[in-house]
């Protein structure tokens, strides 16, 4: 019998609203047992950079990340964010300890080679570079078990490390993900995804329509007659993968109901 | 018998200048058996604010540490600085973790209360509050010394917490001493200050006159004597001091000469 573990990933919107990090800070201290902290960075580093002038560059909605803003995200990311979540579940009681993918080599990536885009506009497949961002290769999860099983809980900055001397930005959702499939054989692993709704809806104007259980088979179903479509399929696919790599149970719900009993739970 | 630990203070000017952080890397990597690195932050946080277009505030020299000023060096010193730092000790085979005093509890401080300052000029005195900056009230030398038993080198920033919330920005040069001092009753500590000089020179004029020992017995003597003064002075204090609370040796060298046989060298 494994004991329980819970990931919690939290956007960077939830990050940046004081009132809304207060109280997920306080749902994720009151959470009983072994747990991780994932969170992303958001639009601070945006911020960051404008104020320094450095511009953000954007190809196709996603951004490319140049020297100059890999500074911005390791500042804002690993220094601001990751040290001010870190000092206020230390207040709270959570022995918290902040880390990239670069301390005690938790998370080896390698630099994105450059990706076939087509070129909206010229109608035309061009090789774009998204720079300095990292496809994870390796999470430790036994150095995590490791610090878990002494009462640590880990606060899991989207900075990984190539093993060369050079952080990479990457996805915080792939690090939340990633993390739960590494941590699956030590542990009975929920992965919960704070969510702007409660939960994947039925219909996008109810919001109370929440589809309780995703399963493979469902999932199949809901595809088909269309009621999951969109953004919604990516984000079950990977739910379902890391279900599949032996993730217990992956929860998307909102960020004030961590208590794993409500939003959306997608398991085998 | 204990095991030895070096642990070795390295300043701003150096983490800045890419030729001495690379062989300062390459140095601290060669050091043989269990150690921990220090890094201060220096000129970049300044540079930072001013793009930033946060005023450095500064009294008789010192920088006041307002709330802007505390999300810059929680910036640079918590993320840029170190986060690069421990990457590019990892691609030496070194296996870093990053930390700040939040992080696992290791450093609790409390902000410093305001102070009795002669405002120069004015030729009165007046409470100067040095805004968010941290004095160590405590190590935790037993979570350190487990981190290092399990071959963890860690690299600690100039930041520390209140243990309600808040982040506090603390002196460089403390955070090493007090860490010498709570890893002593664990190891046989030496602590090495890099330094601009070679050493603690006899003759200001002459780069060559290092003094090799400095004990309390000659200190006297030096002191007395003039041969040791103005700035020099306090070092040497805080060096003997730590030698007080069981610190084996002090050693104060040049950055490129951390081989423990270079520099002056306080002890008993």
């Amino acid at each position: 019998m494994k004991e329980n573990l819970t990931i919690v990933k939290v956007g960077g919107a939830v990050v940046e609203d004081e009132a809304q990090l207060s109280q997920l800070l306080k749902d994720f201290s009151a959470i009983e047992g072994r747990k991780v902290l994932v969170h992303g960075g958001g639009r601070k580093a945006t911020k960051v950079a404008e104020a320094l002038g450095i511009e953000s560059k954007m190809v196709g909605g996603r951004r490319i990340t140049d020297a100059d803003m890999l500074s911005v995200v390791t500042m804002v990311y690993g220094g601001l964010v990751n040290k001010n979540l870190v000092a206020r579940l230390q207040a709270n009681g959570v022995n918290a300890l902040g880390l990239t993918g670069a301390d005690m080599d938790v998370i080896r990536s390698h630099k994105r080679p450059p990706v076939p885009l087509l070129q909206e506009g010229l109608g035309e497949v061009t090789l774009t570079d998204f720079g300095f961002v990292g496809d994870v290769d390796n999470v430790a999860g036994s150095t995590l078990a490791r610090l878990i099983e002494e009462g640590v809980t880990p606060v899991m900055a989207p900075l990984t490390h190539d093993g060369e001397g050079h952080i990479l930005n990457t996805n915080a959702d792939t690090i939340a993900s990633e993390t739960a499939k590494a941590l699956a054989p030590y542990y009975d692993v929920t992965l919960i995804f704070s969510f702007e709704k409660k939960g994947v809806l039925r219909d996008p104007n109810d919001d109370d329509s929440v589809i309780p259980t995703i399963t493979r088979a469902n999932f199949i179903k809901y595809k088909a007659d269309g009621t999951i479509s969109g953004g919604m399929l990516p984000k079950i696919e990977n739910a379902l993968a890391a279900v599949d790599a032996g993730v217990s149970r992956v929860i998307i719900t909102l960020a004030t109901a961590l208590d794993g009993q409500s939003g959306t739970t997608i398991s085998l």
